[in-house]
């Protein structure tokens, strides 16, 4: 398959990357690196990195970030950097790419585990996935030829608990391996419309 | 209880309205009618509300509505008025109203059947949806002073049916008593963090 893969030298998107690179032509798409540049806060940029990949097989975004902080003083400001770019950034990529998705061809996006058991401090996370997990479950619905779309939504995961770890009292660390399987299992499987939570 | 109603005046507003007035002081909000003005859209006219109201014991909000439209055409711009308005609105009512909520009081939001169970052309509100029902989640874990926060989540209501039963074929009818019941629940009980689905 020729796969495109947004945010793949992220902590996540690296692992996926390793496990998918060995049988697949996979390109590598970031903000600031990979080999294909796109910034998905912006859809134009969006356009224009399918336009020059022409097609592929599946789109997967480990791209995004939202915003932790106390909620006592938490603003709309503080939110709408996650609503630009985790949410929106990742609803475009469907938007957009699904013109550029092979008949058979998925997208897998990520979302994350404050959907449904968020953090304190985490508020603003907690509906950014949970927004991307219901759009998941609308766009299955939708999309033609048949294209696949589903999201991965991981707890913390090993290879963050250095950064994240302080963030997260109580939350169990998620074997990168299992998290990769989920994403094998959108790309290369028959799952549709699922949200699959790899919690620990 | 003192009770502020956003959106008090629409189809489900009107009925929450009348099963609450009776034995509560009741003031009615919308953009254009009721007793007080506001436009969720904009932080600074509720901030403006709440600083007139002084402080209330319960906020219900049954405001803001989202947008339905064929997917394949779908853009970013047909989105941005649901996260402007039903999102970011009722989030910005938490987010300043907190400080002007007595304590022990309560905040009601609306999200929908859509969240899960997405009707077809229907992938802006779903995204909204869920997003409000993960934000309530995270909000019900931070508020201070006793606060409690539930959203309902109301199927396709009676009273809705000859304007939107075209738009959700096989979706059942919900009776108005049984959504006024959720949003009762909410600020009379005792209930704190909950997804109050009403399907059918
Ligand atoms: N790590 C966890 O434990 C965890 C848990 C739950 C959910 N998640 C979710 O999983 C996803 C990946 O997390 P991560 O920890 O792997 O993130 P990360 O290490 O910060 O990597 C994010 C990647 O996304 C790219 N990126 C960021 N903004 C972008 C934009 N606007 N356009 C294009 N690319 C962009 C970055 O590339 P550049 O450096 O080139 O900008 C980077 O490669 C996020 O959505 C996160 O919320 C993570
Ligand atoms: N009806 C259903 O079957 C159903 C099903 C599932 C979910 N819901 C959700 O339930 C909520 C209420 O639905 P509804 O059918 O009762 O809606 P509605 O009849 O359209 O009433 C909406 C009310 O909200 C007010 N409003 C709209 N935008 C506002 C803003 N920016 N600022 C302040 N007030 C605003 C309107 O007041 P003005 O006219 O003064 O602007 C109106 O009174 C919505 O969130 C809807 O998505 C409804």
């Amino acid at each position: 398959m020729k796969i495109v893969l947004i945010g793949g030298q992220g902590t996540i998107g690296k692992k996926v990357a390793a496990a998918l690179s060995p049988r697949h032509e996979l390109i590598i798409a970031g903000r600031n690196s990979g080999d294909i540049q796109v910034d998905i806060t912006v859809a134009a940029s969006i356009e224009n990195m399918f336009r020059q990949l022409k097609t592929v097989d599946a789109c997967i975004c480990t791209a995004g970030t939202g915003y932790y902080g106390d909620f006592q003083t938490m603003q709309q400001h503080h939110m709408m950097g996650g609503i630009e770019g985790k949410l929106m950034g990742q609803v475009n990529l469907v938007l957009i790419g699904k013109q550029y998705l092979t008949e058979g061809g998925s997208f897998t996006l990520t979302s994350g585990i404050a959907a449904e058991h968020p953090a304190k401090n985490g508020a603003s996370v907690a509906m950014i996935n949970g927004a991307v997990n219901s759009f998941v479950l609308a766009a299955a619905q939708e999309l033609k030829k048949d294209q696949r779309i589903n999201a991965v939504s991981p707890g913390l995961v090993e290879d963050s608990w250095e950064r994240y770890g302080a963030l997260f009292p109580g939350y169990n660390l998620v074997p990168m391996q299992k998290l990769v399987n989920a994403y094998l299992l959108s790309v290369e499987g028959a799952v549709d419309g699922k949200i699959i939570k790899v919690y620990s």
